[in-house]
């Protein structure tokens, strides 16, 4: 996966970060200092006709919905709440005023479901439609999740079922809420958005923890016309992917039963030692490596 | 300019902005409140092959200097320090990882000049090279400098001479120091970059002011290779244009002839009454409109 490889090339000539950021290059979203009790969240996400999308099919309103879902989705994983955007695009000029209102009628409406402010941004001519959101969020400092605190023993847990991201790419509900309930009610040690498919998320949960996994195949559920390899390695399907541990979860669980919440939650595996790897569980106990793979860009 | 009617037009959709929210669109940054002494400063700008430069000619490691160097002229323009970036990039196929090698050599160098930490981003496959900065500085509250504070009878400045935007637009020094020697001695009324041309963005400090404006094309210094009409209307020089009272005036004068500054200033003009209109006095008094004519995209 070059995607990956050019990223740790990237994290290599950026460097450390300076002081102030909690955070850099390596998670959901860059964590900045704020003030006593918060963190700033920041993060960029950006969609290329062609690569991402395919304009005909999705249409410029559905586009741009998408291109803020994504990032909404960027701040949930880290257990915090969007706050502002700004929108940079690239315009191709065939029927440009009627195109940024479509593209603009998509993103104010999930802005408003979800309370965002759009403030800034920049418009341009461009062959391909490009969308380039960046976002902006808060997250109180004990509610912070990163990759980084999962530790052996703990569980792996999912959201939902997994989407078809093949197929339902665009309209995913960011899982917000659901983040939310999670960051205020229970210590998770480390959650991701499952936007590159399970193997390559957790591959990035354990790199960073400094663990290894183990996933049971037959536990991962799927939603309807979803595959088990495409909920494994294509991603795009946006649930929460985390970890916690036995203890934490007992809890969880308990709650669910007894306050009928409408949150679902499916665990997947658990984090076991580094050196052990990551591992896939399959039929009849066969144990194969999960590998590091996901959606290829390149 | 249909970029201008695209602009407006999203800034109708995008609405109000939030609490919080000093400014939203409509300046070169929005500004958010922070804490009691200093607002946030956010800005985002792409560049996108074919549109703002030829790939061929400006390789990558001087695009992605540019691509950081406009942001920062953002920042400069409202009288605040450049803090972080994040850089979302679409990149051809084509030898990948030496190409974000360059890119991200001259991003890296810039933003060691500046202070600047690179905290996050995102990478993706484009046919064209894209290149999305978004950028994040702060400004102490008194040092904030927008574009609506112009009152009739100051006068209107320009840094340095103009340069030629078609020839150097890559290489050029954002103003940073210059803006920061000016938000901490001076009260600058209003101040905006010279991006779009000094027509346009004298327009649009007009607008938001509620002035109008004349200026004294004589008196537009222009660098060598630079014409008066691209210095009016082609922009892509980022110098910076401000305006301040005649009184703030003799004061930044005096001192530039005291203390031998090494800043170069140049009065081109002076702010009228809104129903005057934008004017440009030429050759043997003759008088123009000075239109609302920058760079067309579309």
């Amino acid at each position: 996966m070059k995607e990956l490889k050019l990223i740790k090339e990237i994290e290599g000539i950026a460097g450390n970060p300076g002081k102030g950021v909690k955070l850099g290059i390596g998670d959901d979203c860059a964590v900045i200092e704020c003030d006593r009790k918060s963190y700033l969240l920041w993060a960029s996400d950006m969609l290329i006709e062609g690569t991402h999308f395919n304009l005909k099919d999705a249409g410029y309103q559905r586009t741009g919905r998408k291109a803020v879902a994504v990032n909404i989705s960027d701040i949930a994983s880290m257990g915090g709440v969007p706050e502002y955007i700004t929108v940079s695009v690239g315009l191709p000029a065939e029927g440009s005023l009627k195109a940024i209102r479509a593209l603009y009628s998509g993103i104010k409406k999930i802005c408003r479901e979800y309370g965002i402010s759009i403030v800034g941004g920049d418009v341009n001519r461009s062959k391909k439609l490009v969308i380039d959101v960046s976002i902006f969020g808060k997250v109180e400092k004990k509610r912070l999740i990163t990759r980084s605190g999962a530790k052996e023993g703990d569980l792996i847990l999912v959201t939902g079922p997994v989407r078809n991201g093949r197929k339902d790419h665009l309209d995913f509900v960011p899982r917000l809420k659901e983040a939310r309930f999670l960051s205020g009610n229970y210590r998770i040690s480390s959650m991701i958005d499952t936007s590159d498919g399970i193997a390559a998320d957790l591959n990035r949960i354990c790199a960073s923890s400094r663990t290894g996994c183990r996933i049971y195949g037959d536990a991962v559920p799927l939603s309807e016309g979803s595959s088990f390899e495409d909920a494994l390695y294509y991603g795009e399907s946006f649930e929460l992917l985390f970890t916690m541990s036995p203890l934490e979860a007992r809890k969880l669980f308990k709650d669910i039963g007894r306050k009928r919440l409408e949150l679902v939650y499916f665990v997947i595996g658990e984090m076991r030692s580094k050196k052990e790897g990551c591992k896939l569980i399959g039929k009849e106990g066969r144990v194969s490596i999960l590998k590091m793979q996901g959606y290829k860009h390149f």
